[in-house]
Formats: C-alpha cells, sequence, structure tokens
C-alpha cells in the first residue's frame, strides 16, 4: 500500500489527485520491468514531459547534481540550453549507453526530425548490482523503446517496477515511487510532481520517525549497511511557468527531500534531480522564426510554496518507493527484503505518526 | 535547555564532549552581542579555524551555497584558492561591509603581514531586521574586533547571543547554535563541529516530529508566517584532513540538516555552509619555500561517515538554537516568543522522541 | 589616443556611435579619482544600469568568475535572483566593504527604499597597490557616492580614471578602458559595451601581435615581471533581452577577450565578468502585484553574434585602458611608464595592422 | 606541415620533444579512421592517461565546459571524484553512447576487474554531420576498442585522423591537433600536452593574424559561415602534480586558447576541456587499504607557468589541427578544402609571423 492508504501524512500541502507525477498534467510514463531467474532484476522507466514530438518542442529544464557519483547523460546540454529535448530515461548504471543510443534512435526517426543531427538523450540510472546481474547489461534498445511507447497518463507503478525493479534502498528493497503536490490558487494553484527510483543508504525516517534506529539496521551500525551507497534518481515535473534558473533551485529542493527519509548522500551515490515545466506557453520551438521568444514566468518571490512542495513530494515519493516494493530474491545469496511492516507500522503508530 | 538535557537525540553517531564546535581541536568562538532598548538586538559572532596568524597559516576550507539570496563575503577566493585566510564573521545583512572592514584592518595590523596586499574577509549574515533596527546599521568596526578578541574554546553561548541576538526562526525566537559528532575510530576517529545561526522558516520538525503543523504555526500557514525568508548561515569545522573538493562535498551534507529541521531554504533565504578542515598538516603557507605541498587526505570512499556526522550536527545545532533563545521585545510591535515549550515538550513526549 | 584613432581595428562588428559601454542607452558611468603625492594613486569607477531607481527597477544580470582571486561582492545574490539591484561598484582591493557601506547607504535612502532592509551591493576591484599605498585605504564612502553622483550618458573617461588611477597591465600602466558594438540589424540590431578595469600580466598581443614577446617584456620573462598577478574587472552591457542564462553565457565570452590581449589569467589575477541587460520590459520590479513575468528574450540560437561583439569589445575595451592609461610616479621606488608607443607602432605598422 | 615547420611560432614558452601531447610520459593515443565513400568520414581517438589498468589506478582529473551544447559523458562523477578512471574517447556526436559501451565493456573484461559494476566512461564529441553521414551512426563498439588497442606513445597522427576524419573549422578542414610545452626547471620544469578536436567557427586568427577576415571568410560574413556551430574538445595532460581543483583551473586556461585561434564559442559548439594530471604519487588506487591517501601537489601560486603553457599549446594544437588536415569530399555536395596556403602563407609573411 502507498504510505496515505496506511495513514501517514507528509508534510503540510494537499496532494494532486492521483498523487503522482502524472497529475501534472500531460506527463507520461512507462515502464519496461525485465525479470528473469534469480539474476536479472533491472529494467526501464521513460518519462515524457508531453505526447507531441519533445525534440521540436522543447521544455525549460534543469539539472541539479546532489552527488555526482553517477552516469547520468545529458546534463551539460540541458543547463547550457536551459531545455530537454528528448523522453528522460531511468535505468541501471551500466545501461545508460544503451538507454541513450534508443533515444537517439527514437528521436531521428520521429516524423519531422528527418534532418535532426544532434540529439541530447537524458539518461539518469542507479546501480542495481546488489540483486541484479549488472555485469550482464540486460537491457537492449528493444527495453527502451518499450518503455517510451508503454507511457501514458494515469497511475504510475510503483516499488519493483521497471528502473526500481532491482534497486536497494535503507537495507529494503526500493524502486519508482510518486507523489505530487498541488497548492491552493492563493499560493499559484500550480501542481508538482515527483517520481523516484530510490536506491540509497543512511537511516531511514518514515513522516520523521527514525525507524531505521529503532531497528538497528542502518548505515554503519553493522557490516552488512557499511555500503550505503546506491544513488537516488529524482525527476520534479510542475506545471508552473518556470524557466530554467528556477527550475534548478527547484530541483535543489527536491534534493532535501532525500534528507527528510534519512538519506546521507553518500560518497557513492549518484544523486540527481531533473526538473522540467510542462507550460506550454513557455515551450522552445527547435525551429524558430520569431527572432524574440515570449514567456511568462513565475517571479522568484512566489517560488516558495513550490519549494516546500518539491521537498515534501520528494519525501513522500521515497517512501512509497519502499512501501510498494517487495521482497526479492536476486543473485546467488542476495536477498532483499521488503519494509517489514509488522515492525514498522506498531513504531508508526507508538510514535503518534499512524493515529489508531 | 539544550536539546540532550532536555532527553532529545539527533541521529546516531555520539557527540563531542562539549556537543560544540569547540570539539574540534583549535576552534575558537567569540562573540559580540548588541542590545541598545527595543530596538537594536543583534551582534557579531567570530569562528577561528586556529588561534594562530590565520593569514600565514591558511585552513582548506570550502563554500557551498544552499540559496544565494544573502551577502557572505569571501566565497570566490576560498572556492578558487581553496582555502580561508581570515577569521570568519557573523553578522546582520547590512553590516557585511563593516565586518569586512575590520576583518581587513585586523589582518593588515597583524604581526608578520606588515606587507599584505590583499585579504579574503569571509562574512556571512542574516537578516535580524524583523526584531532589529538593521537599517541603523548599529555595529560598528570595533563591535567585530571584539568577537574575534572574545574568541575562546570551550563551551559556546547559544541563542540569543553574537549574531543571533535578533534572528528569528520558525516563528520563533531563533539564534545561535552549536552541535558536534565524534565518530568512533573504525569510520576515522574525526571530530566535526557545527555552529549555526538560525534565521529562516518552513515547518519546524523536531527529531522528526512535526511540531509545527501540530501547532498549526508554519509558513503559508497564515499571514504572519508567509515572509518565511530569513537565512540560515552554517560553519563546519572537523580535524579530518580533507581538501577543498571534499570540504564541499561535507558543506553540502550540512546543507542537508535544515531540511531535517523543517525548513524549506525559501526564495529569500540566505543560506551558506563554510567548511574547514584544521588539519594541521594540511595549511597552507602564504609564503611557501617548497615547490610542493605535502598533503594527507581522507579518500572519497572514506567520507559517508563524516557526511553523516555533517547532516546530523547540523540539525542539532539548529534546535539548539531554538531551544536556547529567548523571547525579545523588539521594535515597536515586533515580539518574538521563545518557543512554547509547555507546548512542545508534550508533543515530544506523546510522539516519544523523550521518554518518561 | 584610443586605438582605433592610431588605425588598429579589432574585429569584424562595427562599433556603436561612441564605441563606449554608454553606447548601450540608457547606461551611466561616473569616476572618482584619487591622486594624493606619489602613494595615492586609486579611484572609484561606477557603473549604472539606468538612471532610476536600480532597487525598485532590477535589471537581469549574471556574473561570470573568470578567476576568483579577487574579493567582488555581490555574486552569489545575484547569479541566485538573477538579477542586480544597484550600481556597480569597481574600486581597488581593500576598499570593497567601504564601497559596499556607501552603495548600501546610498540605496536605502533612495526615495521609495524608505522600508527596504536588504541590498545587494556589487563591488568589484583590481589591486592598485603596486603604485598606490593601498593598505592606507584612502577611499571614503563619499569618493564611492561622488562617482554614483559623477555618472552620465556620453563618453567615459579611460585610462588613469577612477578605479584605473593606479592599475597596471603587462608591466606598462593600465586602467579604465571601454569599446562597443553594434550589431547589424539581420543579426539582431542588438548594441552591446564594455568597460574594463585592466590590472593583469601575460604576453601584451596589440591586435595580435605578440608586442609583449617583441619588447622582450611578458610574464616570467625576468623577475621583475614575475608577477603576473593583479586582475581584470569586465563589465558587459547590452541592450539585447536577455535573461541570467543567457547573460552568463555572453559573460563567460567576454572572458575570451582577456584571452586576445595576452592575458593569462594567472593564479593571483581576479577576473570577473558582471553582465546585465538593459531591456526595460523584462525589467524585475522589487515589488510584484501580477503572479507572473511576462518576458521576451533572445533564443538561444541566435546568441553567437552577441558572444561575438562580446569578445570583440572586450579586447578592444583593454586595448583602449593601456593606450589611454599615462605615466604614474607611485610609491617610492614604483614607477610605471605608458605603453611605449615609439617602440609599439612601428611593430604594428610592420606587421600591417597599423597601414601606412 | 606543422605550423612550427612552416616557421609559425605560438607564444614565448619551449615545446617538447614532439610537440604533442605523448610528451607527456606515459601518455597514449590511438586512432580508428572511419572513410567509406562520400559519405562516411568519421572516427574515433582515444587517449590513455596512462598504460596501466587505469580504472584501479585512477588519474586526478577535472572537466571544465566552455559551452555545453555537447553530449561529452562521464563529466559529473569525474568533478565529483576528481579524477578518471577510463581511457577518454572522442568521436562524432551520435556515437557518443556506442563509445561508452565499448569502453565499460573494456572496463568490465580488463583483468583485475572481474567484480566492478560501475564505470564512468569519459566519451567526447564534435558533431561532423556537415560531411559525415552521422544519422547512419556507423561507428561501431569493436572501432573504439580498436582506437585503445591501437594508442601509442610516440607521434600522434594530426588533420584527418580519427574522431577528426569529418570536422570542419572556420570553414576549412579541421580535426585533430597536437602540441606541447615544457616548462623551464626555474618555472617547475613540467611537460603539458595538449589534443584538440577541432569542429567550430568564428574568425580564424593564425599566430594573432586575422586570416579570416582577410579571406572575407569568418562567422556572419555570409550565409554559408552563418552556421558557427560544431565544437571543440581539448584534452590537458601533464606531468605536474595537481589535484582536481587546480586541474580545473588548468583546463579554463586551455578554454582560453579557443579565443586566440579566432574560436567564439557559438551558442551551438561543444567545448570541454579534460585535464589530468600523470603524477604517479598521486594515482587514487580503487581500493584502498591505507585510511588516508599521501598526495604532492603544486601550490596556486606556482600555477601561473601550467596556465601559460595551456593556452599556448592550445592555440598551437588547434592550428595544427587545420594545416595537417587535407581536403574531404564528403556527402553529396559537400565539400570541404583545406586551409589554403596559398593564400594564407603570404599573409603570414606580409604580417611577420612567417620569417623569410
Amino acid at each position: 500500500e502507498r504510505i496515505r492508504d496506511l495513514g501517514i501524512e507528509i508534510g503540510v500541502l494537499p496532494t494532486g489527485t492521483l498523487n503522482s507525477i502524472t497529475d501534472v498534467a500531460g506527463v507520461l510514463v512507462g515502464h519496461t520491468t525485465l525479470v528473469k531467474g534469480d539474476s536479472v532484476h533491472t529494467g526501464v522507466t521513460a518519462i515524457l514531459p508531453h505526447s507531441g514530438n519533445i525534440f521540436q518542442q522543447k521544455v525549460p529544464a534543469a539539472i541539479y547534481v546532489g552527488n555526482g557519483f553517477g552516469k547520468l547523460a545529458g546534463i551539460t546540454q540541458v543547463n547550457e540550453l536551459g531545455n530537454i529535448e528528448t523522453p528522460i530515461i531511468l535505468t541501471n548504471t551500466l545501461s545508460v549507453a544503451t538507454a541513450m543510443n534508443a533515444v537517439i534512435g527514437y528521436t531521428l526517426n520521429q516524423a519531422g526530425n528527418e534532418n535532426v543531427q544532434s540529439v541530447n538523450a537524458v539518461v539518469g540510472e542507479t546501480n542495481d548490482g546488489y540483486l541484479n546481474d549488472i555485469r550482464g547489461r540486460h537491457i537492449n534498445e528493444e527495453d527502451v523503446l518499450k518503455a517510451i511507447e508503454n507511457a501514458s497518463v494515469g497511475p504510475v507503478k510503483e516499488g519493483n517496477a521497471g528502473a526500481g525493479s532491482g534497486t536497494v534502498a535503507f537495507g529494503f528493497k526500493g524502486g519508482i515511487g510518486t507523489a505530487s503536490r498541488k497548492l491552493p490558487e492563493s499560493l499559484g494553484g500550480y501542481t508538482l510532481g515527483v517520481i523516484v527510483q530510490s536506491n540509497f543508504g543512511g537511516v531511514l525516517q518514515i513522516a520523521g520517525v527514525p525507524v531505521g534506529k529503532e531497528l538497528k539496521q542502518f548505515s554503519f551500525s553493522n557490516k552488512l549497511l557499511n555500503n550505503v551507497d546506491g544513488s537516488c534518481m529524482i525527476v520534479v515535473a510542475t506545471d508552473a511557468p518556470l524557466d530554467h534558473r528556477n527550475l534548478e533551485r527547484l530541483a535543489k529542493r527536491a534534493f532535501l527531500g532525500i534528507a527528510k527519509t534519512g538519506g546521507i548522500v553518500s560518497n557513492g551515490s549518484g544523486d540527481y534531480i531533473i526538473a522540467f515545466s510542462t507550460a506550454e506557453a513557455n515551450r522552445i520551438p527547435y525551429s524558430t522564426r520569431d527572432n524574440l521568444l515570449k514567456q511568462e514566468v513565475v517571479p522568484n518571490d512566489q517560488m516558495s510554496p513550490l519549494f516546500m512542495a518539491a521537498i515534501e513530494a520528494t519525501e513522500e515519493a521515497i517512501l512509497n518507493s519502499l512501501f510498494m516494493a517487495e521482497a526479492v530474491k536476486g543473485k546467488p545469496g542476495r536477498n532483499i527484503e521488503a519494509l517489514p511492516l509488522d515492525k514498522i507500522l506498531p513504531i508508526l503508530k507508538k510514535n503518534g505518526v499512524i493515529k489508531d
């Protein structure tokens, strides 16, 4: 169950209808999940800012590096030009290049892109090599294209889905999670959604309760958990009309959401936040006839509610990724349990997070 | 009382002896507190990496910008050269320049600096203008020099002291707070200390408990609190031998500590983290005879426990700043209460943070 | 004489009417020049993006750090919020704080700013301590205010003026220089102007000719010139409607202009480029009633001619600063000659830069 | 012929023996050149910091983004961890992913790397799509592996070789170029080498002489040349013991070398500089037993001669890439001439750059 179904609330702002990144109108998400025997637990998750030709109608975007131990592709062009021109792909560490090739092929082959000679694929990853035979590089280009084709509006499958198939967080099974916030009209009325691929360590906190500490299961508490590394990929979408600069600031707030779940952004964690705006008026056409782009942007001093929304939604998306994940029997000798709800729910009740 | 005296524990790592930045051997802290009538509530806090001539024996350092709505002086040189060459000063927003002039004078006048013609003063600030007549610019150079002279090892006065005299956090009186962590020998045995000047908003969380939400007193909950801006200055010291790059990474983790207290790093918040290493072997002499600097540095893959320590100590230092602060009657019509312990302690007990 | 009056042309783009930063409509420049006896050669130069209340009508801006060995004030807020809210001041290294205090006072006292409690003064500097008694800190707040008051449209005094009074470049007298470019209508028709405070070393190149090498007077060629440090402050103004992101990119191109004069951006050089747009439609009001800012911005793919203009104008402004400067008898034993035109002009003629 | 063979000298510092990046002891370079009919003109160039297992013995490194319109892979991890752990590959824009996959395979398969699950491939590119059928994506993993295998010390093939097979610079055939500088012992005695893949526009300057202007062939001079985009990849190697921070600063100086050839770093140019140190004592072992890394680093204030060397060698490497390139008949209707020496050499003689 998702955390709200269990009575756990994060923050003070209301969620969107689905409590999902797809509450941001137009955003699509698709998965390819690869499970073969015990040794293959990996996959691909695709996030599309809109259903049109993204290369022709780029979206304002920014990528913030929380901790750069990662292989994310596309960052320098996104931050130089301020936009994203392809679907965003999440996968495993050693499959970034394959995903790039797939995205490039996808873009070159789209109607209208016949003369395109340069494509900036945005691909993020976390390392699912604890459970998955990552060295086998089982993802192929078809898997990536299928995730793009699968992308749809509506509810997003969480937990062991897509790129979250084989990930581990806080020593438990992690995976894909999502959440959203809808600002009241007085604060702009914007919707902001987050999707995460959780695969990192620290001292698990659920709605503030130091569950990892109470379970005596946290980073550096024993040898098993000494390897806190892994990564957290975060994608933030909003319909607020933001330019690159304020999207970068927004992405930085999502980074703070990691901390609220107890993440410590360890040395070997590749923590990146990709943020984009779906505001149609601010799309950047590939071919501009006009000498000037007309834009409407949220002023700096109205950004803070969006910042709050990004922190809350990220925290909640990470928790959803854990609560929705299921135990996995992985590579020989590598099993990871799901969150032990039997132990955790009583702690949350005792601490007043779940009301009786 | 400090939070540990009330039975509130943050994180999983042990504190240093004093639970203070001054647990890092050699670090000195001094305050000048300026209170005149109701309208002047401001001050200066000086942090000295060591008691020698800092200009002649610079320390490895880095400054990370959490949110750049602030007037911090000295950042570009610290990050270009990787070191700090003066005492670090915290004060109010409109007194940064005065503090710089004082630090420059202090440095030019130190024995051994007779030929120095260039000084990079590091001065941070938060805006105490809600309580304090900040436009009156009451800090003068003497006040700054006094804070430097006052600097000492040992316990640090917290709350309404020095640069924390007039600050406000989460709608309550904030101020100066400090905390430290001592890593077990198996994780390096290093000490890390943090001092903060708290002056920001969000949804107050104490040891994870959403106290601000329970009190219905949080940013955007009502007009009074809509102004979430303010700032948080954080200084991190460690005896771990770190170079600029890993100090910058460490500073970024302290930034995460803000989030754990419920801070949202709002648009108008100037949130900066200054980190330095006191490791004597890595001091950077002003006049180098040698063609090479010999250094010993902690490898990347042993940084994570320090990262955890920085997050924990920052969270605890911010909470100490609130718990140690006292109500202030400020400018006409501007009163700020201390944390209402009568309401808060029961909440913390109910939530199991304070054990009966 | 300015270089064009000698027949020296830089680049391929036409200049503005005055070949000055003040060709950008509305930009004002003012100097205070301080010369007292032999030992005081310093000053202040103020650049105002427009003649109104800059705090109330901020301009889009960015600051790029070429080399951060410098004490420039205001950078983090400019880059976080994307705008400048005060006059830009250039002065000497040890007078930055004094200039900040003057700018803060100026802003607090402007009509309409009665409730302002936070001011981000932008102050740059180079170190004129070779000729000037910089440790004497002879600049006072009045000097800074006078430079602001003196600011006017029209021709700008170059050479030993204002903040260029005591600076040294390539071993010769440097100072203030300016230049501009006017793009043809087919490339946007925009005007771009640059003003520099030159105080750095390397191997002087004039319109490409390695004059420093021919004169055997360049960095590391002998002990006298081994100290290549100093700094170069550059301010770029344009009427092109650019946002922060493209202003930062533009600033980076001005950085390239230093290289074209033979500058090597040495370790001890504080090289910063401040860029702003004067486009009125994109001003950022301090008090926004609207929930959205409407902007018109130049698209990425029309930026390149502006980039070319920034490189050319910076190169030319630096050369003008040298050609317009005059010999100075400075602190005891410290004399710096002007460019030796008797030796240089024949070289330039021989190399075809000056046509007979 | 290389420019020095024609009598053209750049700068004031002496070159290394080969005037090549391979003057830095241990550095290896290899090419795979792909030419098929008229439509395929592309390739791969591999640069290896040393001949050992680079993953196990990483080298200190940094990557500086001149202009981020490019698809360079690996940047965030290089800059976060301060090192490079694979061969550096240059290729065409749409083949970055294929090169990554090849480098990952190469690394996973190296003896000693049997348990490696995470590889940060560093791959740069420029767009050779004017001459080359880039959409055909003709590079395969074998081509990349062959370039690595081909890598050797000694002279480097320049011009239409490897990744420079199909590139265009200043409207002429560009390609691979290299150069080096050897500092005098009094300035450290270090060797610094540069290799470039030139594919960009501007106003060609040769040893300062504005040849592009004299030929009336420069960016924006006519429609043909309006497309100034392309990119310049630069790799800088040095035996000076530098850490990440000073390597990043060094890389920034190489960026200045582009400007000295007349490059304007246009909007669509992907200009990146990858710098690494070969100093053996500062290698970073993958598996560290020690709790501290012992390093020797060049102090900040001895960096300037290396900065000068980086600027000079980059300028010269770019010019070598042009002078060594040959005319190419590319895709239908797409021919690019080599530099017209018959026109250019007389200009250089007239301007005194080539002495009679």
